[in-house]
């Protein structure tokens, strides 16, 4: 499956708001590390062989293992194994180029989602694939990077007051995914203020690229809807799906998580609609440009084009011409020249033309 | 959740239609006021504890309690506990960039709504989000800002006569969005005026910047229907839901609040409607005025190049040179010159370039 | 409810065709009429009192109640208690704004619709409101103006053999909703001439308005959609409706008259698209006039300006300068302008740039 | 009903291809043929009086009566009573500006569709509209115009040994529908072959109207969606209907007819993608060649504008100017000339701007 | 059936791609494999009579039965009948343009796709029509063209451990569309590659034809969308279809298969939301572009028409004129002319004309 992993929209888009063209996979080798909690007991430790969370899993207490980076395929195979995961769910996680999805496969869901962050040194918004397993009391967390921006649900956790501890697994994925939809608004908002410093600029364009500028930024909402849009529906079937896997109480968690992700589509539509606005209103501007340097050359062509001509005529070295040799013939012709120049001025300023 | 309070959105378009670029969040203290009420009885008092809510809503008398502002999150939690309310409700009170939308939760419902309001001296549409809370006795109605426009409704409870004292929380609720539909009439109606004073200056653009202009409109018609739209299916939720804390007798008056906000639907996809029309007009305009121009450019040029040629030719300096020693020389020249210019605008005209 | 009664899109709209921008609402004092018949019997009478309509209404015959105005608020609150009318509809029948639609009250059913109609003379479409109220056995039609199209139903129940006479409340309801969308089919066609007119005339813009015209038949469209759509649903609604109010044998008619406003809607929409059509010929006829200017301007400029030139060379006040003191320095030179001239022109017409 | 047959849409479309601009409406007097088959018997003949089809309709063989022209209303209501059809029945088939649909009365299934047929000659597409009644036994066609396409029809059922002998009326109604439809691909193959045609010649425009032929073909493909579309829904409401007049074994048929039909709407959208593609192209076309036009202008104004500067300095009649009295002052200010050109357009490459 | 299998679209969109118009139809023989297998036995032979499939078809092995080539009607016709098709199933096969679609038989389930390859030597996509049927223990794949791209599927047979010797019939379908869609991918990336070229060029437009280019790719965008779309409802209909042919233990299967082909439609609705942000980046590059030779032409005009006027006044024939006799005249004259024109210049530059 792996060979249609790069395709055209996320390597397109990634590139389109920077100036370097790849995406970034840094060559980290897979790091798991697992933690199990239930009220009374906490367990936070690295983990080298994935034969290691079959006990953890049979335990009634709540597992979490987390897997940053997809490099070794044969660990993630055996993890697999050792979570009785079907081949397509592995497939699927070695597959980076996945939409956002859910999939109930009974005896657990697996969800595929989108982790973003803007890079703001190189302009750029990362994309990382998440893919997460919720077992009946436990919760695999597989992230193609490392990285993972998880340690405040770690922290929440390792907190033995805390409403974490005293939850099931299904609460710990909701955490989870809270945490990837609150990195979406920042970058949701890096955009929409990169929009808005469009919208000053606008008529302006002193760099000549503002429609470039423009067009990335169409492409980031492009992606942005591509990869959000799809998650709505993920959560919506999450909070309605038949299975014991998702708990009662749970549920007004669900519907919380829900409202941020139709607030995020609502903002990207309407960055989407200012874009176009924005476009508008500069196509607009350049026709206005071109207007006002036509009127330059109206100008000039309609007051110079007939004087040069009376010059002309008076410079025809013709023998016998009127005027030129009477004393006031030089002052005659410029009178008449101002006199011609200014009816014609007024003309237009009558016409409205000028 | 307050991190993401101040979305692309909302700030974007408050920009749009003013000089002054933030949002007027005036810092008032926190006020709530309570009015106890049945077809009998009637209280109306300040209140600076949240926990005197609590007498008052387990008695069987509607009790309406409304605060102003958000600035005390300890008071709104307190007052969240002394009426029962889940820890999500108060999260949502708090969060003031929530889109319309309605809860239930069971003992009680949870509807968001936005308030809006023209301020006319700066041409500014202000936002204050509205959270109302209907249980079955009672309504806690609570805003972003101080100021709120209920004052009638509390004088149509103060009147003894009236069908609110006889009625219950549900109509009370209704009350209330009925006077926040009334406001969106308001604004919609000078929207729909700034639109038709466009219409009428289009083909003009005395300022130049009537782009600008149709933009910003295009922004207040895209936020009107952000924060209208939704509350079409928060209405239609309500009269569909399934629940004692709408009784039959109030349905009437939903279907007409229904009604009301599909009429303001229909009028701000007209509103959209017209200004695309608008921004063909003004852009066709600009094309035309462009070809006047040009054509100003055209007819001199034809017309005066030549002639300037002619009076070259007759200004050079050769020795022998034809006609230049005779008499008729120069008239024979200028006639000449004439009979070239009205053959060239003669076949203009004929050709309908000009 | 009165007070949002002149709303955006009609105001607007209304204008759109127009020289005389008012909505025309004559002063004429409100007319009651009532018909009562069965296959026997025929009473016609102008009524003062609305109280009149009640010894009617209990009768087993068919009462047709009609109001032309609603100037007397007053006279229509008595006609509404006495026909047992809710509060809201006598609301909405006072409320000229509303949009099509249909209301189930239970004991009779509301119908809001407008009635359209061509006023040659001012080019402009007259809009008046049309509030039915359809009871078990009796029909009360209110209008916002005095003037109404019914005269040949009133022809048809004066027949004594007719089917009207034999058929109950519901069929005249029909009979008159019919009428109404008779004369959308006047309005819709006198747009669709229009339209015919301006593809005819797209391409030569004798008076410079035409985008003007494009924009006056765009707002027509939108507003003949906004008023006729909704009829579809409301004529719909009252096919499917679970009411005895209306009977088996009228529903070929119902679904007649479903298909005829279907065909409205269908060249409602086709008259958008042709518009818009239009518009792009109109623009890109724009854009070659341009093109044809500027080529008059290249031609002139690119023949006239070397030419000059060379003049000036030779006009140059040099001592010593070459050919100007042969005899056949002049000769030479218009040769060599022709052969440069020609050049020009022929590369040009080589390279298809002219 | 007849009065608004000629309504917006049709009339207008029909003339965007043509010069001609009415409907073809020949004055051929209406003419009826009967066919009466079963698997052992045929009987084909013309009737004079439609009561002469009653018999047949009552026998168990299948009956088809086909009606070319509608301009004997007389006639026609008369075997509208002969066959039993409803009155709405009778007043759509004289209806001849009606969409597509299908009815079901119960005894019988009333579909209308339109049959195309392309004049070459003319250029022109002409419509006809067909109305089909399929009763148990009995088939009745009737048509606008005189000259129907089902010739193939009848020599099918000539033959004995043929499926439409041993079939019933359903059959006998999917073979006309069929034959229909066959009609419809070769108006479709003729549009798309137009605009694989105006594909080629979309940058070059020799004759000035390319925009006007777009916009034909752009009507043409309206007028087809509006013709075709609805089909769709016609035929697939014929294969789920619940009536007994379509059988079993008919099913398969109707299935292969609707997924033509589907056929269709895929080429008449692919078709209308292509048009708007194409404008796309040409607009920028023209953009393009004015582009190509304004840089002949450029070139000339800005190597002649300072040449012609410079012979006019030296062509002053100061008595004391520098270089003129020099020998050599004629050669430097030609060669002055040639280095100042040369820089410029040197500098114009430079920058990209020629 | 087969009059119109060359239809506006697939015939229009081959040529857009590249040079060469027709499509390509190798007159290559049909040719018959078949392999019958189980998980004992395995049998692959050629065939050249379509009787010998019948027993096979009995037995109760897996049997796929290839032909490659539609030329030979007859044959195709032997085979219809030995495996008991249904006529239409026949005439489909035979018709190279349908949709892709899929209908139950009841005994067979018939599915026609599309299969796409690029031939990168003439840059174009080679369309190429399957037909699969499946049977209860059978597949019957029948391709437009030879040359099929099934040799991975025979490997996998040919492997007598493989998955696919141990599973039905059903699970060879499955590998068979899998293989097309995979060639889909590879089609897609390369049209999204040229988009990513097209990307970086369109702010040059070298050759002038960027364009063409974009339309090109339009309507390789078109066509996919017209081929791999309709595919979607295919599988989802295979997925839950109400049929024995179908087993339980394929469904993951196909639930992936669907994945892809929903992967695929997002993919190609990014490159045209790209193509429609690049089509208007190149516009208003065009404008700019026009703007940019524009001000050449009022530089030089504003700066050297007044000049030039200047000198034509010096150089008039009067015999009384100012200046001309004084030595310092020409210096004056000069100087003059160097103010004016950097008043002129620094005017505009304040104004930000140019």
């Amino acid at each position: 499956m792996n060979e249609h992993t790069i395709g055209v929209a996320p390597r397109a888009v990634q590139r389109e708001i920077d100036a370097v063209p790849e995406v970034v996979h840094a060559d980290v080798p897979p790091r798991m590390t697992l933690i199990d909690y239930s009220a009374q007991h906490f367990v936070e430790r690295v983990i080298d062989d994935p034969a290691e969370c079959e006990d953890y899993r049979k335990a009634d207490s709540v597992t979490w293992v987390n897997v940053d980076g997809l490099q070794n395929a044969a660990v993630l195979e055996r993890l697999s194994k050792a979570m009785g995961f079907h081949l397509l769910t592995l497939e699927d996680i070695l597959n980076t180029d996945l939409s956002p999805k859910i999939e109930d496969y009974g005896e657990y869901l697996y969800v595929v989602a989108k982790m973003l962050e803007v890079d703001r040194e190189s302009q750029r918004i990362r994309v990382d694939q998440l893919s997460l397993v919720l077992g009946p009391n436990y919760v695999v967390s597989i992230q193609e990077e490392a990285g993972d921006p998880f340690e405040p649900v770690r922290n929440r956790i390792r907190n033995a007051a805390g409403r974490l501890r005293r939850s099931g697994a299904d609460y710990l994925a909701h955490a989870l995914l809270d945490l990837v939809v609150d990195q979406y608004f920042t970058v949701v908002d890096w955009v929409g203020e990169r929009i808005e410093a469009l919208d000053e600029s606008v008529t302006e364009d002193e760099r000549g690229d503002l429609m470039q500028q423009l067009y990335a930024l169409k492409r980031a909402v492009i992606f942005l809807r591509k990869t959000i849009f799809p998650l709505r529906d993920v959560v919506s079937t999450l909070r309605n799906i038949d299975s014991d896997l998702v708990r009662e109480s749970t549920q007004p968690y669900l519907r919380d998580l829900h409202d941020h992700v139709v607030q995020l589509a609502d903002r990207i539509d309407t960055g989407r609609d200012l874009l176009s606005g924005l476009q508008d209103v500069y196509l607009s501007t350049l026709s206005n440009r071109t207007n006002t340097v036509m009127k330059i050359v109206a100008v000039f062509s309609s007051v110079f084009l007939p004087l040069t001509f009376i010059t002309g005529v008076f410079g025809m070295n013709f023998e016998f011409m009127p005027l030129i040799h009477r004393s006031w013939g030089f002052a005659l012709s410029v009178v008449g020249m101002l006199l011609i120049v200014s009816a014609m001025l007024g003309y237009f300023r009558y016409k409205r033309w000028l």
